[in-house]
């Protein structure tokens, strides 16, 4: 071989050289896109396989043999600032982790909180952490029923983490999952997008002006017991709470669970003036940022205006709209009809946007 | 006044000044020891009272309206390193929880996962974690049913994390828990103490010297099976694993939540020789060190020797032990009758011997 030739490895057709750092952990891991949904469906999913987790859900729903059943769900909260405009780590713990259970169209009954505490933790941070997670408790009606205390030196945390799992029982009646999407079912929404994302934002100084953008966190059982209670159970398709990744990543989840399309109407989804102005001023798409007192319900067309109604009569859903349609065009994708009249294809989170936001 | 006079703070008995580090969280408030119980009675328990929390058990045992129980329990674990002779982080997340809602006699069904991940992570090594528990998992015949991850910047965890939580199911005919030490009752131990403590502080290079201590780590839930098989429900008082804190630790919160005196034999107590010249090296007691695979049984004394053989035909208690009684006097306290005939108090833990055990 002459010196000249060109190496072996560059010979053939002209390939993306696999990047070294997807061999690490990186931000986008914890994004709730793409490379989140990668990492569990390559590094989590083969080892754990089960019928019950591989269903893909926010909780995981298991038969006793009872005419009930139990749902149960975890979630690790690292959000960073601790405190910002409507909330609090202690706050989102719980609801948190209701609001999996709920999205199942379970009755969150139960619930564990674990605690990772960095070394100089000022202890009045942690009482008003923890006296935010008893009112948020309290008014989700859930008790703790368990928990664990761990603490790391300083400079392994960041502050504190929380982690909580909860349990709650559902009718055998109901079959709610993000897989039950079927053509022809209506696309409601309980209110306006990324109130929580912008808020922690303004919290962490990064918006560069005042606000005065509230977080949405609130429990979300009652209003999904409300919505169960106004129409048979066979017509309640899917809840779910768009959190990380937002309303875009949620409906893209649901889109390939159920193999279905899914057709929004942009001028219909309802964005806070703002918080429109903010995610402009960033280059957000309102739609990838987070919320964590928002659900979408995927419903029988025959039930979504009884469905609309019963949520707009509920504490947090007072602003719902029926946003878009479920298709049998496009399986697996979101679309957007614009206010403009074209059409786009609304995608999944590649990498991260806003780390720490839960 | 006169510039002369005392200033009031001053005034009156000298009290001991209150210490400022106490308002902050300290390596200790993760201990296991009283530092621990004092952070969880003052700062957890009051906000989140319910009967269930209060019983002070490792796992809340909650009712359905059904002819079962069910057990849920959570643990998180930040033990550091992430591997050690014996076992990693994935195994002992997977055990740790398995066998806290084992020691309430009910035979744990589902586990939920949930990863805080350092960013810079190598993914190899979470691979590695994440088929050990798998191997767990598979062991210990529980299913994990739902997970969560998150992801912090560089810096702000140490690898990862992992917090697990536990439902399982037990017969309403049991009452196991550590309230029902009654004076009497023979206390049980399966086998050798400290070989988990001192196994990771090999792992860290803190003996001084090559070890071959391997950790002790087991799911313990088939062993607790065999033990309720052999005897009547009633006769099976308390089962605690002896983890953080260790022995004395787990035998001090029992004679506390009772309100009775443990009284040990000295010479009873199994530890390894390995174990005793590091232990002793180091200025520990290895009735402080933590153990991951070991159970103490507290049990009528008219089934006593049923439970022992029953440990001793179980996979992890070939070398159960009957290690003491539970008396009517010192309610509260664990004393030791020593090797040279004399009988000393066994204390809680005070602070943190070994951090990050766990």
């Amino acid at each position: 071989m002459k010196m000249s030739d060109p190496l072996p490895s560059m010979q053939g057709p002209v390939c993306p050289v696999p990047l070294q750092h997807t061999e690490k952990i990186v931000m986008g891991h914890g994004s709730g896109g793409k490379m989140m949904q990668d990492l569990i469906a390559k590094t989590f999913f083969p080892p754990f396989e089960n019928p019950v987790l591989m269903m893909g859900d926010d909780a995981g729903v298991v038969n006793l043999d009872h005419p009930t059943q139990l749902v149960i769900s975890t979630d690790s909260h690292v959000v960073w600032p601790l405190f910002f405009p409507g909330g609090d780590i202690g706050k989102l713990a719980i609801c948190g982790t209701v609001n999996d259970v709920a999205m199942m169209g379970a009755k969150p009954l139960y619930i564990t909180v674990s605690f990772i505490l960095e070394e100089g933790l000022e202890m009045p941070v942690l009482k008003r952490v923890v006296e935010s997670m008893k009112s948020a408790a309290l008014e989700a009606d859930i008790q703790i029923v368990a928990g664990d205390t761990k603490v790391v030196q300083k400079g392994k945390a960041d502050g504190l983490y929380i982690t909580t799992a909860g349990v709650g029982v559902r009718s055998p009646k109901l079959s709610i999952s993000g897989t039950q999407a079927k053509p022809g079912d209506k696309v409601i929404l309980s209110g306006t997008i990324g109130d929580h994302g912008i808020a922690v934002l303004g919290a962490r100084g990064e918006l560069g002006f005042e606000s005065e953008i509230q977080s949405d966190i609130a429990p979300l059982n009652k209003m999904v017991e409300a919505l169960i209670a106004c129409t048979e159970p066979e017509q309640v398709h899917v809840f779910r709470d768009p959190t990380r990744g937002g309303v875009a990543s949620a409906l893209n989840e649901i889109a390939n669970q159920s193999n279905v399309g899914i057709v929004l109407d942009e001028h219909k989804i309802p964005v806070r003036r703002a918080v429109n102005a903010a995610c402009e001023m960033l280059g957000f798409d309102p739609l990838y940022v987070a919320n964590e007192g928002k659900l979408i319900a995927i419903v029988s067309s025959s039930c979504s205006d009884d469905v609309l109604m019963a949520m707009r009569n509920s504490l947090y859903g007072e602003e719902a709209t029926l946003i878009g349609e479920v298709v049998n065009d496009h399986p697996g994708r979101v679309l957007m009809r614009t206010t403009i009249g074209s059409t786009r294809i609304v995608d999944t989170l590649s990498g991260e946007i806003l780390p720490r936001i839960c």
